[in-house]
C-alpha cells in the first residue's frame, strides 16, 4: 500500500484525487490538509463520499505529518508546493504537484506567468514533466513530477506525433480548444454562476493563457523547427471535458496521417486513436483517464485537424497523477484508472 | 414619459428591469446607481444592453439625485429601501420595492425573519402589496409598493382561488416549488456555480426560507379559515423560470376547480389558466410577464394539484415591479410588457 | 464467473448495464442482443465502452443462444421478457427484466396499464420483486426477478418506514418527484430534445403514471391502512438523477422520524440516511447505487417531508439490477457496485 | 401592413419568426402552414404563443391560399421553396427562404450538395442572397430572397472585412464554430436528445458541411485571390447561440485589424464590433438581431483571430429574414427587432 497524503483536499482535483483512490487497490490516503476546512470529516464536505473515507477528516496544513507518507498530491494553487518540496523529498517523500510549480523548465519564464519567484530552481531541474506518453521513464526515476494542466495534456497528444514526425508547419500551429466549467476549479466567481456560464459560450484568455508557456516548451522539445502557437481556451456550458480542435498545415502532404498517430499511440493504455471520420464527443471519457483521438484532412487538402477529448479532471488532472503515481511507485499503470466511463 | 430611477442595477433584477424598461415606450431611466461599480456605463457592464442605455452609466447612490424621477425601483437587498423611503416620498417619488421591506405588515415579523429593525413602520402600513391580481386598486393609488417575491407570487396565484372559495384543507397546504439559479441572485458563491448545480437537482431551505411568512400572510388574508403552508424551495438546473407544484386536499369535492380558476382569472391579462389536462412548461413563459397555470385533480380524488409557471425575472420580480408601476402611473397596464416569450 | 446475457442492449439501461459489469470481478457477458444494431460491435455503438468488450458485438435475438447463460438481464420494452421467460426459466437461467412484466402482481391491473395480455401469470406469481431492502429473502431463492422502476424505488424507499410505523395519514401520500431526462430513454422523440428540455421545467404524466399502480401495490403490501398516493413525476433538465421530495401527514406526531429512518435502514450498504437537517444533492449519487435519504418536520408541525436521492439509471435500474444478481448468485451484495459518485 | 404567409410554421425557424412578428407594427400574418399539424391552433403547438395569434391555425398547403399574400417565409426543408416560387412569384408575392434553395448561384453546386434538382435556375439567377450587410440594394429590389444559413452569416460577418482589405492568406482560412442544438431543427434524433447532447461537446460534419459552399461562394465573391476553408463546426450543450472562432495569417501584418472592423460596419444597426480585447458571449445576442465582433492579435504575431457571436434563430435565421423583410418593403431595417437580449 502506497501512503498518500493530499495538499488542499476541497478543490475539483481534490475530490477527484478522492474518487479515484477510493477504488485504488493500493492507496492508502493517510492524510489530507484543507486551511478552511481543518476538522471537517470528508464525507460532510462531498456526500459523494460518505462511506469511503469514513476515519477521515480534514487537517490543518501545519499540524500534518505528510513526512510519514511515501507520496503527497499538491492540489493547491501554483507556489504551495514548491514551498513545502525541499522538505518532504528530503525525508524521502516523492511530490506529484498538480499546479504548475514544477512544469516550466525555464525559471525566468515560469516568474513572468505566475508572479512568483521559484522556490527551489535546482528541484525543478531534477523534476519530470508528469504526461506519461512523452516521459515515461523519467516519471519512473522521478522525486518530484509537474503534473501537465489540463489544457496542455490535450493539445500535447494531439500536436507531437504531427511535430515529431516534421509533418507540419510548426509556426503557425492553431489550438482552438474549449473545457467544461469545472477548469476553473471551484472558487466562487460570477462569471462561472450557472446563471452566467450555462446556456452560453464564450472565449476567454485570447490575450494569454497560463497553459501556453508550458505546451510550446513541450512542442519545441519534439520539433526540429520553431514552434509557434495560437492558442484559444473557451468555456463550455457543461461540467466536465476538455475538446481541442487542432489545426496545421502539413508542409509533407503525402503523409498518412491517420497511421502516424495510430502507430505512434499503439501501445498507449490511454490514448484510444479512433477510426478515421470520428468525431469523438467528451463524454465518450467521462470520468475516465482515457483521452480519444481523431484526425481529419478536410476536403483533402493541405491542412490536418486533429480532435482530442479528454476528462479535464482525470486524464487532464487527478487521473494523470494517479497514473504517475503508479510508475513512480512500479505498480502497473492502469491501477485503479480501469472503469468504464461514465455515458449517458 | 415617466422619469425612473434604479438603485442597485447591477442584480439580476436590475438587469432585467433596464431589459424590460428598454422596450417601454413611456419610460426614461435617469439614473442607475451602484456603489461598487459606479462610473462603468451599462453597456460596458452588460453587453447585452449595448446600444440601449448609450448616456446611461452606473453612479454612487450618494451622488445621484432620485429625487427628480417620477419613481425609483429598488433592485436591492432587504434593508436599502426602507432607509430611502422617506426621503424619496416626502419629495414626491413613488418607490416600488423589489425586496422585502414593504411586503410583511406585521413588523415583529419582519424583523423576525429579516435581523433588521424596521426604519419607517408608518410607511410600510401605507405600502402596497405589488401583486396586481390580488391587489390592484391599491396599487393605483399608492406611493410605495412592495413587490412580491418570486416564489409568493407563484404560491398566491395557485392557492387563493381554493382558499376564497373555502374548498380545501387550509392547514395542510403543500408548496413544492422549484427556481432557477437566477432567482438565487448574481452573487458569487460555489454552490451556485455551474460546475456544482448543472446537472443536479437539490432542495433547500427546508427548515424555513423568507418567502414563507410573505406567502401565509397573503393567504390568510383571502381564508376564512386558519392557513398552515409546507414550503419546499428546490434549485433547478437551469437559469429562468419558477414552477410551483401546489396540493390541497379539497374540502367540498363537488367544486370544479377547472371552472373556479377560469373564473377568477377571466379578464387577468397576464395569468393564463391553461386548458384542463395541461402540464405547463416553464419555457412557455420565458422572458415574459405571463404566469400559466393548470389544475388537475389526479385520480378524480380528494387532492387538487395546481401547477403555475413563471419567469422568476420577469412576473416574478422585475416585468411585475413594471406592471405595477403601469398601474401607478395610469398606463395601460400591459404597457411594455407584451413580447411574446422566448421560446426554446 | 456468472455468464451473462442482455437482451436489448442499446438504451441506457443496457449501456449502464454494461458500464457496471464492465467493473464486476464475477461477470462474464456473454451475449448481447439488439434487433437494430446486430452486427454492430458494442464499442463502435458506445465509444465510452472501447476497449472494455472488445469481443462482442449486438446479435439478432432470434440467433442467440440464451439458454447458456446463467442469467438474462431484458433492458427492453414492457412485454419482451415475458414472452422469453417460461423457455429460459426452463433450461434453468434466471431472469432479471428491468422492465414491468414481473412487477405487478394483479394480471388485471398489469393489462389495464400496460396494455397487453400478460403471458405467463403463473411464472408472475413466483417473480420476486426486486427491491431487495425490502424483498431480500425472496430475490435469493428466485428465479425472476422483476427490477423496479426509479420513481418506485425511491418512493418505496422514503414511504414505507414510515408506513410500516403506521405513523401517516396513509391516504393522502404525495410523492413530488423528479427526474433527469435519461430516465424516458434513449428513444428519439421531439419533447426530450436538449432544445426543448433543457433550460426547462415541468410536470407530465399527471393525470395517471405506470409506475403509480407498482408504487401503492408495495406500499399497501407494508401497511395497516389503506394507501392512496398522489404522485407527480417531472423532468428535470439533466441526464441523471431522481429527487423524491414526499409529504404526509404524521397521524402519530410524536415519533422520531430521523431516529426511524436510521433504525430501518441501519445494515443497508446502499441506503445513506443523512443527518438530520440534510438535502441530499442528485449528484452526490450519480453513476453509484447509493440512494441517500433526509427527514424534515417543517416548522416542527404534524407534516413530515422526506427526500430521497437516487441515480435513477443505477439504484433506479441496472445497479440495483446487478445488486439483485449478486444476491441471486450468492455474491457479497456490493460486489461491483462500490464505487464512488463522480462529482462534480 | 405587411400580408404575410409562412409555409412550415411549426420547427423552430417557424415559431421564431412567429415570437418576432408578434412584435412589428407592420406584420399581419395572415397564413401558416404545416402539412402535419392542419387545424392546430398556433397557441396550442407553442404554448409560448398563447394571446398572441388567437385566430390563427396552421392549415393545410394545399388548402391555403398564399397568393393573396404580400411575402412568404419558407421555413421548410430544403427543395420545398423552389417548387412554389414560379406560382408565388407570378402573382406578384415575394419570397424569402429560410432553407438553401436560393443561396447558390452554381445550380451544378447545389445539386451536388442538396441531392436535389433545382425547379427554377432563372430565379435563382435573379434571387439576392440575404445578407444585408453584403447585399442591401439587391434585397430591396429582390422578389426572392436567399436567406443565409446560420454559420455561414457568422463566417462572412467575420472574414470578409479581411478579404476585401486583401489582408490574410486567403488559401489557409479556418473557421471553428459552435452551434446550440437549436440550429438541428426540431427534430427527433437520439443524438440531439437532452441525456444524449447536454453535459457533452463534440464536432460533426468535419468531413463536409451543407454551409461550406455558400460560405465559399461568398467569400470568393469579396476576394480577389483564391478562397480555402477549413470549416469544423461543433454542437454545443445549449439552446441557441453560435459563436465563431476564426483564424487567418495576415499577408500585410501592418494592417489595424481593429479599425479595419469598426470602419467596415460603423452605420450597421445590427453589426456590434467590440473593443479591442473583448470575447463577447453567445448570451450577449440571445433571442435578438445583433451579430457582435472582436478582433485578436495573439501575441502581436501574424495571425488574426476574429470572433462573431449571433443567435442562430434570429440572425442567423428569422431574424434576418425579418430584416429582408424591412427592406424588400420599404421599412425601416430595425422595424420589430429592437428588443435588447435576454440575459440572463
Amino acid at each position: 500500500m502506497v501512503k498518500i497524503g493530499i495538499v488542499g483536499g476541497t478543490g475539483y482535483t481534490g475530490v477527484e484525487l478522492l474518487r479515484i483512490l477510493a477504488s485504488h487497490p493500493d492507496a492508502d490516503v493517510r492524510a489530507i490538509t484543507s486551511r478552511s476546512d481543518a476538522g471537517t470529516r470528508v464525507g460532510d464536505m462531498f456526500a459523494s463520499l460518505r462511506g469511503h473515507y469514513d476515519g477521515l477528516a480534514f487537517t490543518a496544513p501545519d499540524a500534518t505529518d505528510l513526512k510519514s507518507c511515501d507520496v503527497v498530491f499538491f492540489a493547491t494553487p501554483h507556489g504551495v508546493a514548491m514551498g513545502e518540496a525541499r522538505t518532504l523529498v528530503g525525508a524521502g517523500v516523492k511530490i506529484i504537484d498538480l499546479a504548475a510549480d514544477f512544469r516550466i523548465r525555464d525559471v525566468a519564464l515560469f516568474e513572468k506567468w505566475y508572479k512568483l519567484p521559484h522556490a527551489c530552481p535546482d528541484l525543478l531541474a531534477e523534476a519530470a514533466y508528469g504526461l506519461p506518453e512523452f516521459h515515461r521513464d523519467a516519471i519512473r526515476r522521478a522525486r518530484i513530477v509537474g503534473n501537465p494542466g489540463c489544457y496542455p495534456t490535450a493539445m500535447q497528444l494531439g500536436l507531437i506525433p504531427l511535430l515529431e514526425a516534421g509533418a507540419v508547419d510548426s509556426e503557425h500551429l492553431i489550438a482552438d480548444c474549449k473545457s467544461g466549467a469545472s477548469g476553473a476549479g471551484r472558487k466562487a466567481e460570477v462569471g462561472l454562476l450557472l446563471a452566467e456560464a450555462s446556456d452560453n459560450f464564450k472565449a476567454y484568455g485570447v490575450a494569454g493563457h497560463r497553459h501556453h508557456p508550458e505546451t510550446v516548451q513541450e512542442l519545441q522539445s519534439r520539433s526540429a523547427t520553431p514552434v509557434s502557437l495560437v492558442f484559444t481556451p473557451h468555456l463550455l456550458p457543461m461540467i466536465r471535458g476538455i475538446h481541442a480542435t487542432l489545426y496545421a498545415r502539413l508542409t509533407r502532404p503525402a503523409v498518412d496521417v491517420q497511421a502516424l498517430f495510430e502507430q505512434r499511440y499503439a501501445s498507449e493504455p490511454f490514448v484510444d486513436v479512433m477510426p478515421a471520420g470520428s468525431t469523438p464527443d467528451t463524454r465518450s471519457v467521462r470520468a475516465s483517464n482515457v483521452a480519444r483521438i481523431a484526425v481529419h484532412r478536410p476536403g483533402n487538402g493541405d491542412m490536418v485537424t486533429v480532435i482530442v477529448v479528454e476528462d479535464n479532471l482525470v486524464k487532464g488532472a487527478a487521473g494523470q497523477a494517479v497514473q504517475n503515481m503508479n510508475l513512480m511507485f512500479g505498480l502497473p499503470e492502469t491501477t485503479g484508472l480501469t472503469a468504464a466511463p461514465v455515458l449517458p
